[in-house]
């Protein structure tokens, strides 16, 4: 397509249309406009059901209602809206019919798309109070067009809690491992599991977990094969990842 | 298959041939077996061709040649030996036919198979001192099926030199970036590139990096999606990473 | 116990009164399960007087009335409640027969039992700001069943406090030395005493105290033998562990 | 001018008209009053046209009008208060025409002056929420007699943004580079520009930023040549010494 | 017995054979003499049969083998040295019968006692490079008179290995957890076994492990009850502990 | 004296008014009590109108005033409370006459002593800001007897204040230097002066500050002779170590 | 130029000369080819005499003559080698008239250039232990065609030696100013000068100096105007940063 | 002196033998020299018998030498050479009467002089691997001039050796407490004595010692008064500051 472009604008210089002079000034600026369409693919697969999204933190209620609605009047079929406060969930309600999950700060304008994956994400916490990371990695991965199953609670302390769900980490495409304190879920679930484990740290803790550090370090430190690692409270960026994995498949067609 | 080994013990209960105690003492000792064939697809890639893998740090070099002997008399193709020196290697050449890659301190035996996965494997560094973890990572990649494509010295600093491979990077099905100092360059092939990113900080510097301190926090605080890190130095577990995620597609069918 | 179970069941295969399928799906779902009582010393111990416990933090006050009130309805006797806020306090009170202890943030329901273990638990602080810590390590070692001995404010900036309580550490059979600042309370009582010695370092401090870093390094470093360290301000832990030592002697018989 | 005070005062002490004494006196306090003119050029700077500095953080609302409005009547045109307050803007502003910028926190006196550098000074943001650091820095500079180019949100996830604006990059005099997070943006503009680069690692980001830590290292570590680090959030001093470089060509006349 | 000297002084001043100036001296230097039988219990288990012990590092062969020498004819039935270089073995070995075990470069003087502890201390490690700290803990544990199961690298990352010795560690009186990198291995073993747990991060791992920072924060983190953590490397200390805690039965009585 | 109390209790045993018996008992306890008298010293110098001291932070203002009444009642003629908020000074100003010095959040009962010290000490800091750490060392120092001279905002990049005031910095016995940000006045002042230096890092700052470690490190690093640290903002700690040295010459007759 | 090539191509087209497809392919490449003369006036500067540099850590000795081989050979008049070994001096100096500093480990061949900078450079440190990387620093700004002047030993707890350079400090038109321990000449020689100071943190100390840690933070937190930070021993960006603003006022020409 | 030195100058003038543009040159150049004698006492003390400093550190044996060599020459009495190598003492040693203690790396030449400080400095470590900066304080005490008092390995977890010398403590005018691990010897020595206590942290250690971080953080939170602390292993800086406070009653005649 951008090639076609190019096409035009030389087929219009060599028929004359348009000047040397001021093909040169578009072909100068052109560059960077090109780089513009860097991410074709996603592109497209996002336009096929999937969400943009906003990160909410740090922005106004009114700012997050005002580029929501411009997405939506732009074509966008679906926003995803992170980090998003009760304060701003009820400035966008006003104003646009928002699916608000409370417990991941999660905003949803235009509904979950039907999943379109390869198989299943797996999002897998520690502790519960690793919830709203955990919701907010797997609304993301929803949006995204995935499926997902959550296994909440399955810290490595009471094994037989995470080993009962084995199955289904077995057969997951992709597993968010979501864990504060020590972290040590990342490792036994990447000894588990034989697909991308995308480990989240969490800020969930006291004394020595030092705001996350302890469960980052933890997992950067996985001995098991196929982990790798997001920043501390990052559940947007894992779910992200996890379901660009599950998509790796139908990509390849 | 391991459904047919209980069906199997359980049919010779039924019939006789195995008395109760017998089977209970099979059966105690089952569930950890079982557990042996924890990652059943990954064995099945591997036997098709893969390498096993030996970490050659902290063993002597007679250790490392008894393994290798071992592994391959035990039926295994091919194995791929990490963090080997060159004493080493002097040794386990001695007495196998070993392919040795000083630069990324690298051992293979048997060779590296025909690449048999979805796509392309882009293996990318900051500089030229990058070069040992970036080899330990494109040949852990090779060894794993996949085929790479290596861009190396590719640093942000020289951003054009970036950008001339911007075709390779966007075409590839997982990127491994890799880059010491300040680890820009996983975020700017992260913003480039629409697959999965995995970023390998490196001990590669002096002063402020502390290690490869700075080039970790750097990357784990990417703005760019699709981005997840591995350990400092951890060549191999990002190549292992990156062909297991080539590798997404195939093993849907 | 659970040999039996398998016995029984492999039985009915050979009797005919159970399908080898059927037996199939129980063994698969059996290694998990049977790990479910994993700790039946402890249970059995808890079972006998002493207290499940709620990890108060991150809970509603709503949630932990409604697990206390299952706990109890389900037979457990005594439950202790840590990190408990005033507000939690107060919605469980109105349910059930809370007994509060607000200097530890501790809840109690049921009482605390009578002591049943080997000798005495010593709880020593360095200061009176390390009391909260102090009051969950000994009420969770009383309900545990454990007499508790405590010996607040015997920091060693002033010795002769100390050493006036030299015979109570002494007889101790497990001691908890809890401190900020610079944690030597615990290098000192390591080298008085001949029993365990838990340390705990608290956040309480100033500068370059550092929320209980450095404390936390002081005791790691003790060169006394016997002393092991928990979390910054886990009370709990170290009463629990305190407790579980204090009662190694009745256990053997 | 200053030895012009120093021979009046020998010639004073040659004609009789001055003491021994009481010139001995007036020298034994010279030195340190001397110093007190260390920077003439900056001094002569400023007084054509240039603005004097109050740093507002720590300092009450009354503080801050009683020192601006000494400086105004002491003869000073220009007045920049920076980490100001809405109360303190507020305070001051019922007293003194303040012109109060809320996004930098700024107060400006005596309005900006006419830029009478050598260039231009570019100010460049990664992301949205640096904006309050790169308007601190922006107005510093301004106020110093620089022209400022504002280019904000050209973070490196999204080269094309910044490579958009690659030519004002390449004519400024001096760049104020201001990120969070990973704090790449250092590096790609100091690989494209040939100019003095200060960067100004942000406090904004999450987790493993620690508070701008990541950042600061990022571009402490950066391998592109002429760029430099202020502290962290810190806008002023990158603006100022932005604009002092922007100044040097004139000084050299 | 240290009453019956005091007794013996007084009586001694009462019969006038002893001077009153005399027994001022006498007893102004006795309370600090006195504490020097501060740990009569540890003493007398000591003289049942355990070892002394001489702290290996940042001694001169010839000093270790002096102080060997010295307590050997001192009546020391048995010598435990740590941290003993294989040259100052050389040196011990050539005068003394010196039993030295490279791996965890401990020599033994006296033979390693029988058992007499109330159980079994299991010292597990999740990997094969923590040889050497559980080579030093075990044989501590053993020269203090326990009986020591050792479970050598089953690490969390392929779990199975661990889960096939469940009932040793449920078994145990006490156990050693030692594991560097990620350290998960105490919080897993933490959850499976119901008695104290010390566990013992390792200096082994690169990069982001930082010397066993990684592994020491995870432990320190760990959800499970019971576990308590002493300094990086310290498999004496882990030892020492759990053979003191595998004693509190006998001592009991 | 202590020596005439042993010596009157051996006494009474030689003349047979005093038991073996209880002899043994009150002996059993002296060491301990002894050492209870372990400051005579100082305990003189304040008992020579220098103050008792309360630390405030975590004290709620009842506490503060049941103690100040119990000194005051006690017999101490005057008292110093530091670290105390405006409501503890209302709620003890309620009861006692304070003198209260909200500044340095300093409470001060009884007075201010006349100065006896050897000569003067000196109080200086970087900035404005450090004026509340400096203000409680002052006090400090003036409770313990010593004459006080306060340099404030004399910081090292405005060299000439500090130097304006060389004389004062020559002349003092003990110089306090309080410093946030870069901490470089402890050096400065340390090069300038030849008594010794007692550094107080502050919290003052913010960025790469990191809550005073930067200025502490900075102190700690000081290549001037006679240059010691305190904790951060440790303003009472230097004003009292001051004042010691301070009393050093008197305490000598 | 480059416009010269884009128009030709388009003229080309319009004379049909070239293909619209093979216009389009050297299009699609063009942009990155375009950002090779990303740094043009750098570039320029450099061909009027100051020097290419070679980064001698990590490469072989070998490989640094090869280069410079390469370099000269290309036409460049100069080159600089930093961080280069006196073996591979050796090496170079074997091929090729290399002028070789050892103190700074500086190579340089084709001598350095007749200054024509806009005044002076100076480079001050503050101790002698410091001269490597302050003479790192000096060549190269000398390389890049500044006149340096050298003020060594200038530490700030011997003031006196710093102000007696008052004058060199207050003309110059850039100052590096290195220092290790606590860091503070920067900010003394920011309050003294009026131009752009470059700090270098060095690694010269020990204990708290965490290999150059302390110097960063303090210099991080200068007070001063004016200064900015480049990573712990960079002499060479120091000295390259300080001509590149030495050399401002020539280029607004 | 000083003043002399000006009213000459001025009188001059006056006089007309000296020109007013030669005085303004002389005046311009005084204040700076006039700093040179910023530490006249302590230069005065030094002549009296004292010593000066060589930090041997980073110096050639041959610069040592030279160094030394000088100042003797110059008519320095005594010299200090710190941090000295074996080699370097090998080489002085051929040229001067050079006193080497291997232990404290410390070289002494002319002598330790007679003790003329006020009382005695006690020189204190909790270990005998502190013993080689126990050594440097103690001589570096000795050579300023003060009776040193050694007590070595005084730990905290053997308390009754360390109260063995409670004396000793307790009539020291000022003591040096040196301590690796945790440091907790500073906190228990400043509890006994009413001295000033300078502690100093050692690197020895291993694991969470962090080369002696664990032992500064310890003792910069000692709550004990009267306690400050220098750089790790620096005995040099304390022993002169101990000797220092040694002499302040001198001084005040």
């Amino acid at each position: 397509m951008e090639q076609k472009e190019i096409r035009a604008l030389l087929t219009a210089v060599r028929e004359g249309s348009l000047s040397v002079e001021d093909a040169v000034v578009q072909l100068k600026l052109e560059p960077f406009r090109e780089l513009g369409f860097a991410k074709p693919d996603l592109n497209r697969g996002l336009r096929q059901g999937a969400a943009e999204v906003i990160y909410g933190a740090g922005k106004t209620p009114e700012q997050i209602r005002d580029i929501a609605r411009a997405l939506l009047s732009g074509g966008q079929e679906r926003v995803l809206i992170t980090r998003m406060s009760p304060e701003a969930a009820a400035v966008v309600s006003a104003a646009l019919p928002l699916d608000y999950r409370e417990l991941g700060k999660i905003g949803i304008l235009g509904g979950i798309p039907e999943p379109d994956g390869d198989g299943t994400v797996v999002v897998a916490t520690g502790g519960t109070n690793d919830l709203p990371v955990a919701e907010e990695a797997a609304l993301a991965a929803e949006m995204m067009g995935s499926r997902v199953d959550r296994l909440y609670d399955v810290g490595v302390s009471g094994l037989h809690r995470l080993l009962a769900h084995a199955e289904e980490l077995m057969r997951a495409r992709a597993i968010v491992a979501i864990a504060g304190m020590e972290g040590a879920l990342a490792s036994v679930i990447g000894g588990l599991a034989d697909c991308p484990v995308v480990a989240v740290p969490t800020s969930v803790g006291y004394g020595a977990s030092f705001g996350g550090l302890a469960a980052l370090l933890s997992m950067l430190n996985s001995c098991a094969s196929g982990v790798s690692v997001v920043n501390i409270d990052n559940g947007f960026g894992a779910g992200y990842l996890a379901a660009m994995i599950d998509h790796m498949g139908r990509r390849r067609e």
